[in-house]
């Protein structure tokens, strides 16, 4: 399949030579062209635009934030540069980043209107699991797009969940969870502070907590690295953690469901961007609890 | 071995069930007496009073909350009818309940001074997993009183953590496991209030949590019970849960831990109290978000 | 002063006919004509269309939010249409609704270029104090054009403050007031649902509120309203309630300052609005403390 | 009148020299016994003990906390040595200080029973108001106790509201009133940590709010402390605003009345007192929102 990849940081980067390696003729476009060369170097063709990197079956976008992906697909200042006018008649643009629900829905109307097809497959995993191939999934779209997408995903992940007909379905999913987690790094952060300040060894803590109930992935990745204190270099930087935050408020905002820990999450983040924290890894969150009862600052 | 066992709730009988089942004497005391007729069916011998099942080697408390327990060591009116006082030299008194950090201290000092043995170790589990000898033990005190319980831990759970010298380390250890629970209960409260509202089913979502970051029995358990919306009758009440919430504010009070979490959990609580929730499960705090969205109150 | 008046709401029509009575040339514009035609039988001319009110010394738009000042500020479809290009030379737009910070900025920038004038007079009060022309003016901008704009201050409000030259100051200045309004709504709520399930009476207990510390319009406003429970017809709708507060956090998040209160106040108004109360004054806020303490729902 | 009065802080010292000035027998008592040396010069007869205090028609007491005003009632080990054991028939205890509404209904039920009088009256005002004769008093209890009370509520204050039968009454509208006060000092320093990140002069706002809307004793006070960062002596020191909040929380958890509010500044006052500001006045606590946004802490 010729697959257009458009965005090469941490996790696009590891995403499309995960497609390279699963046979896939891969056409990468970046902003800074450092990265494309790079991946040419695993055998992907280097496009010199969003223009030339639309010429194929299928699109993947893995952008920083919802201004990003609208400059790519709507083209900014000349529409015909755009993901949206360019891409030939029935491919199929992937959005795998975390956009909001507001955008997708734009996406896929505009999409629609171009006679294109579009399907938003944001993924759960950190740059490891990226590199490991071993994502998780979450699409929606139309079934006939989901269906052809499905190699793409194969290739870049360990599992895909297919969660509705609209492309927002997903995005929001996807919105949810990142919130799940960041309510896990602060829950387990104030768990800590205080069982911590009382002289119980954190690590020891965690290990109990992992064994029993708290037996889960989200529990043994961001308790150790709360554990260890170990916030840079980023895996995902705090100020994502924040949009991802503001994407969850503003889809309760737009269904009007109010969030009491979304707000207090976008709050610590907002505390965590203003006191020096904005390089470190999200999960530097959980650190403030501890703060505020008398320990150091994480930055 | 000899075990007094005090208190016969649903988590109590069970408990003292499989201790019988282990092989061994076990001397049972309830308030009401028609529990400990059941038990004694089952072979157990029916203490008239504290005081009788205090004639132990060991005796397990397992009552609702600080003041039962209180009422329990130390006597009430009648000091010389408490555990503390009627225990014979050495005997260990296992607290198993959920009780204050404060008065797992006043407890061990107390029976330091009477030449007992304190043990705190509160456990983790509900009663299907009481049922099954399947608990969590946490606990902690002298060690030499630690080891010489181990065969009561060993009948009634299926791991015991040790957490500490302090016999205080294992109830703020079960608080905040307790803490933790009651967040991701209002957490994933929060994601199916926002998913819920959009139209994605609410069982595929549990699902798709549950094979991914979110594969852990807290998950499993009370996302299955927010899925289904089963809150009664309850297997730990909502009253309860309030209490263990304002006994991790309290603790953290006495750290100077703030926990803004454990603030919404409390107000949350009071909400469902004063709401007409006080006979469900505490898992119905979870469905506080979408009735704060529109849905229905689940009382 | 030929003064062009763009939207007659509650407070627009009331202001505009302020302006008339001090004698005033009034050209006023609004979406639905009849009101133009009401305020036509004081002596105001009727525009037929944005440009045409524009034709003025003076602009001043009261409209509901950032999107209705950006169409009659910019055209919509058409920007000749707007109040930027059709405004003559020097003259001056003031807007007196509450806008965001970013509009403001968006505004100023956008009129310099068209070597006209802006100024943010946002207005604190409501419509009694609107009719009474008791208004209180905020307003910011180059001090020339804040000075020739003094007129109409004068004639719609009792006092204005000039809080620099910045027109995204005065913005700034009244989203945090009605912050601070909706703040005092919420805690004022809290206590009195306290006291009031205490039995005190509330009337009563107002009173020595705003007899000793708390001897303040904003007390005795809102306050008399959360004891009679009159919350329709609104004087200030719900929506334009949680617009402000939004306004709030976003201009937090922009400066990134956490506002844990505003937090609060957000999803308290999602509430009101989820539950039935969206055409309720933002006042009935400070019934949902009650409510969640188990009285009946405001709406 | 003969008053014994106990307790000589900064309150209480300067309430009893009003006493005194006001031509009553003052009776004085306090712990460290040079604050009653200082009395006596004003006129004072020094008290050896609680029960020499308690030989008067009126018994004040104006005491740190709870645990303060329960020793002093009650006698600690030995009941014969508290004012309740030692008090004439039909004297009347006032008490004065903040007490929580459960030891309220236990003071008027023991005193019920030893056939003496309680009223509650707690105050408003600070050390200069106290100094002044300008405290409110807010009281309730028996009729014919308050009536017999009130020389010493003119003596001390300009304005006594009575609010019931039940002392307990005017223990909640104190603790209450406290709440409303500490979430002015919250809501505050929200607002100057926004508008004065953005540049606007904090002086000139506070002008603002405290010539319109917020024209009362509360903002022009507490605005005026968080201006100039002036939280040292304390006027009312940080924790116990902590535990004035804590009452209120409490009394909150008794009538099954969320107050989020107040669950936000309890956290905040640990934070305060975790983080070195713990000889603070307890307006510090309106300078942590500028602290999270990145300013230097209070302490």
């Amino acid at each position: 399949m010729r697959i257009g990849f458009i965005g090469l940081g941490n996790m696009g980067a590891a995403m499309a030579a995960n497609l390279l390696a699963a046979g896939h003729d891969v056409v990468a476009y970046n902003r800074s062209p450092q990265k494309v060369a790079a991946l040419a170097e695993q055998g992907a063709t280097a496009a010199e635009s969003v223009r030339d990197a639309a010429q194929a079956d299928v699109v993947v976008t893995m952008l920083a934030d919802d201004n990003a992906v609208e400059t790519v697909a709507f083209g900014g200042a000349d529409p015909a540069e755009g993901l949206v006018a360019a891409m030939p008649a029935d491919a199929i643009h992937i959005s795998s980043s975390t956009i909001s629900v507001d955008l997708a829905k734009r996406l896929a109307a505009a999409h629609a209107e171009a006679r294109n097809q579009f399907v938003s497959a944001p993924v759960f995993g950190r740059p490891d699991a990226a590199a490991a191939a071993k994502l998780f999934v979450v699409a929606s779209g139309a079934p006939a797009a989901v269906e052809a997408a499905t190699p793409v995903f194969d290739a870049i992940g360990q599992r895909t969940f297919v969660v509705g007909d609209e492309p927002s379905a997903a995005s929001l999913v996807k919105i949810s969870g990142n919130f799940l987690i960041a309510s896990v790094i602060e829950s387990l952060g104030e768990a800590m502070a205080l069982v911590g300040k009382a002289g119980v060894d954190k690590q020891q803590y965690l290990e109990l907590l992992t064994s029993t109930l708290f037996d889960a992935p989200v529990y043994r990745t961001y308790g150790g690295l709360l554990v260890d204190e170990q916030f840079t270099p980023p895996g995902f930087a705090a100020p994502l953690g924040l949009k991802d935050v503001k994407l969850a408020l503003s889809a309760g905002e737009e269904l009007r469901v109010p969030l009491p820990v979304g707000s207090l999450l976008r709050d610590r983040f907002l505390t965590l961007l203003a006191t020096g924290g904005g390089e470190l890894d999200w999960s530097a969150l959980g650190a403030l609890p501890a703060w505020e009862a008398g320990a150091p600052h994480p930055a």
